[in-house]
């Protein structure tokens, strides 16, 4: 899981991590998907309620940030913006995350998109065409609900692209996301991992439940019965395109509030990272205080 | 500002206020903006203190209803949705309300869309065009920070389109608004009403604040000069376009507190109107609970 190093300098310090979340759970060389256990709290001392503490106390934190974020963009020269890419098996907990760490953001400086099943139209193109449209803009947070790896996943699970297509997917992923890196585009990569046994619970609720049922899917189950070959995929996703710029994090994700609480901190150490800042004034601030007094009675 | 039906029956009742708030601020026959207070806080007795606990009290009653409209269109053949308009001067409050009221409720279940100046390819299409290609999905809350009222405000006051143009878009606007409400939409239009001198200490702040610069716009005060003429503009436009599926709001915004309570009152309003239902499961809830139960051991 990457090298852990020791150190207070870090904005989860003051919300319970021992180390920067973004140290903590990197897939980085070597890793193995096999030896991460879904049900870990890596870097988190406390339980449960500390968990949700922790997330709520760090809501400014990450807001505060955004702002900076956001306002920096309006300069015009500044392209720096955030992508987070969210990719899990069912029920692990991708709408939790939207809801209770991205709901926290300001919607103003947030773009949110769920990549489905590509549809007829979205077929006649390469499968980054959809993705590339949806990129966030400059002093944004993007957000992918699933994304163009799935092209990698259940396209490779299900045989929906062949040995040759899927070497040259991730190639074109590998290209892909240094070019957006390199036009200013923080990637986060997002795994949430949770074990078979804790989605059988999760998927059992949802039949228990009538308010439930609307979120359970019978295609759910056929690719639960397709779960190495799903962890098989992600180990080779994870190993072809993890990279300096654009790492991939593999986030435990049996106990919710820890997961919702590491992806937080994944933002803030990002955006920490950019370090965004007020933009000077465009115009003359004596001038237009002059101008409000003259326009100071009016209506 | 319509009549007050006194009744215990709607959901504002249990937050403090005394009449829906659909029924206090409805700008309806007869309205007149002169009268309109922007620093009252209509059928709200307590205060500041008491209406932010009120916002964060009925947090969950917005969260419920939008999650059973959500899930309703997930059955594929109810198209109710909402959609939130916010129109106002500069400073009103829209950001504030779009992250203090939408910004409690699941990304997921939002469309957000802000409408700055057209661009030379929207200009080349007629004015609704680009409205139409941003109205929300089923079961979705579609909120616009400004909107197609834009050409028929700064449109007027600026002359940008002449009587008869104004007089055209009128017209359309109410054919466009009738024909999304019968697809399904229940509409919301706000007018966020604030006074001159409130927007004089809120300009005066962004001045005064370097983390506020970036929010000024010289061009702000231009706007503000013509103070008069959007008031007229604003009398016009709901005079020309408010009706019963498409009811105009004029919510005082002098008190930041209230405005915010009020909105989010017409977003729960609307959706307890819609009375969203969970949907029944589309499979039999038995077989996949066998399918389940074969499917426990994996990975």
């Amino acid at each position: 899981m990457g090298k852990k190093k020791k150190s207070e300098d870090f904005p989860g310090a003051a919300y319970g991590f021992t180390h920067p979340v973004s140290t903590l759970l990197r897939a980085g060389r070597g890793f193995s998907l096999q030896d991460a256990d879904p049900g870990a709290k890596p870097g988190f001392g406390g339980g449960k309620s500390d968990g949700r503490k922790a997330l709520t106390a760090a809501d400014e934190h990450l807001d505060d940030l955004q702002e900076r974020l956001y306002a920096q963009a309006r300069s015009g020269d500044d392209p720096a913006r955030v992508l987070l890419i969210l990719q899990a098996m069912d029920t692990a907990g991708k709408g939790g995350i939207i809801r209770h760490v991205i709901g926290t953001v300001d919607p103003q400086g947030v773009e949110l998109h769920g990549f489905k099943a590509p549809t007829a139209a979205e077929k006649r193109h390469d499968f980054l065409w959809r993705v590339e449209r949806r990129l966030p803009g400059a002093g944004m947070i993007g957000v992918f609900d699933r994304s163009h790896y799935e092209d990698v996943l259940i396209g490779r699970v299900r045989q929906l692209a062949g040995a040759d297509e899927l070497e040259r997917r991730y190639g074109a992923i590998r290209d892909f996301e240094q070019r957006i890196a390199d036009e200013g585009t923080r990637i986060i990569k997002v795994m949430l991992h949770i074990s078979p046994e804790e989605q059988y619970e999760r998927l059992s609720e949802r039949l228990d439940r009538p308010d439930k049922h609307w979120k359970f899917n019978p295609g759910d189950i056929d690719e639960r019965l397709e779960w190495d070959a799903y962890m098989q995929a992600y180990q080779k996703a994870i190993r072809e395109t993890d990279a300096g710029h654009a790492p991939w994090y593999v986030v435990p994700a049996n106990r919710k509030w820890y997961a919702r609480v590491a992806v937080q901190h994944l933002l803030i150490e990002a955006l920490a990272g950019i370090d965004p800042q007020w933009p000077a004034a465009d115009f003359d601030v004596e001038t237009q205080r002059r101008r409000l007094e003259d326009a100071r009675h009016v209506g």
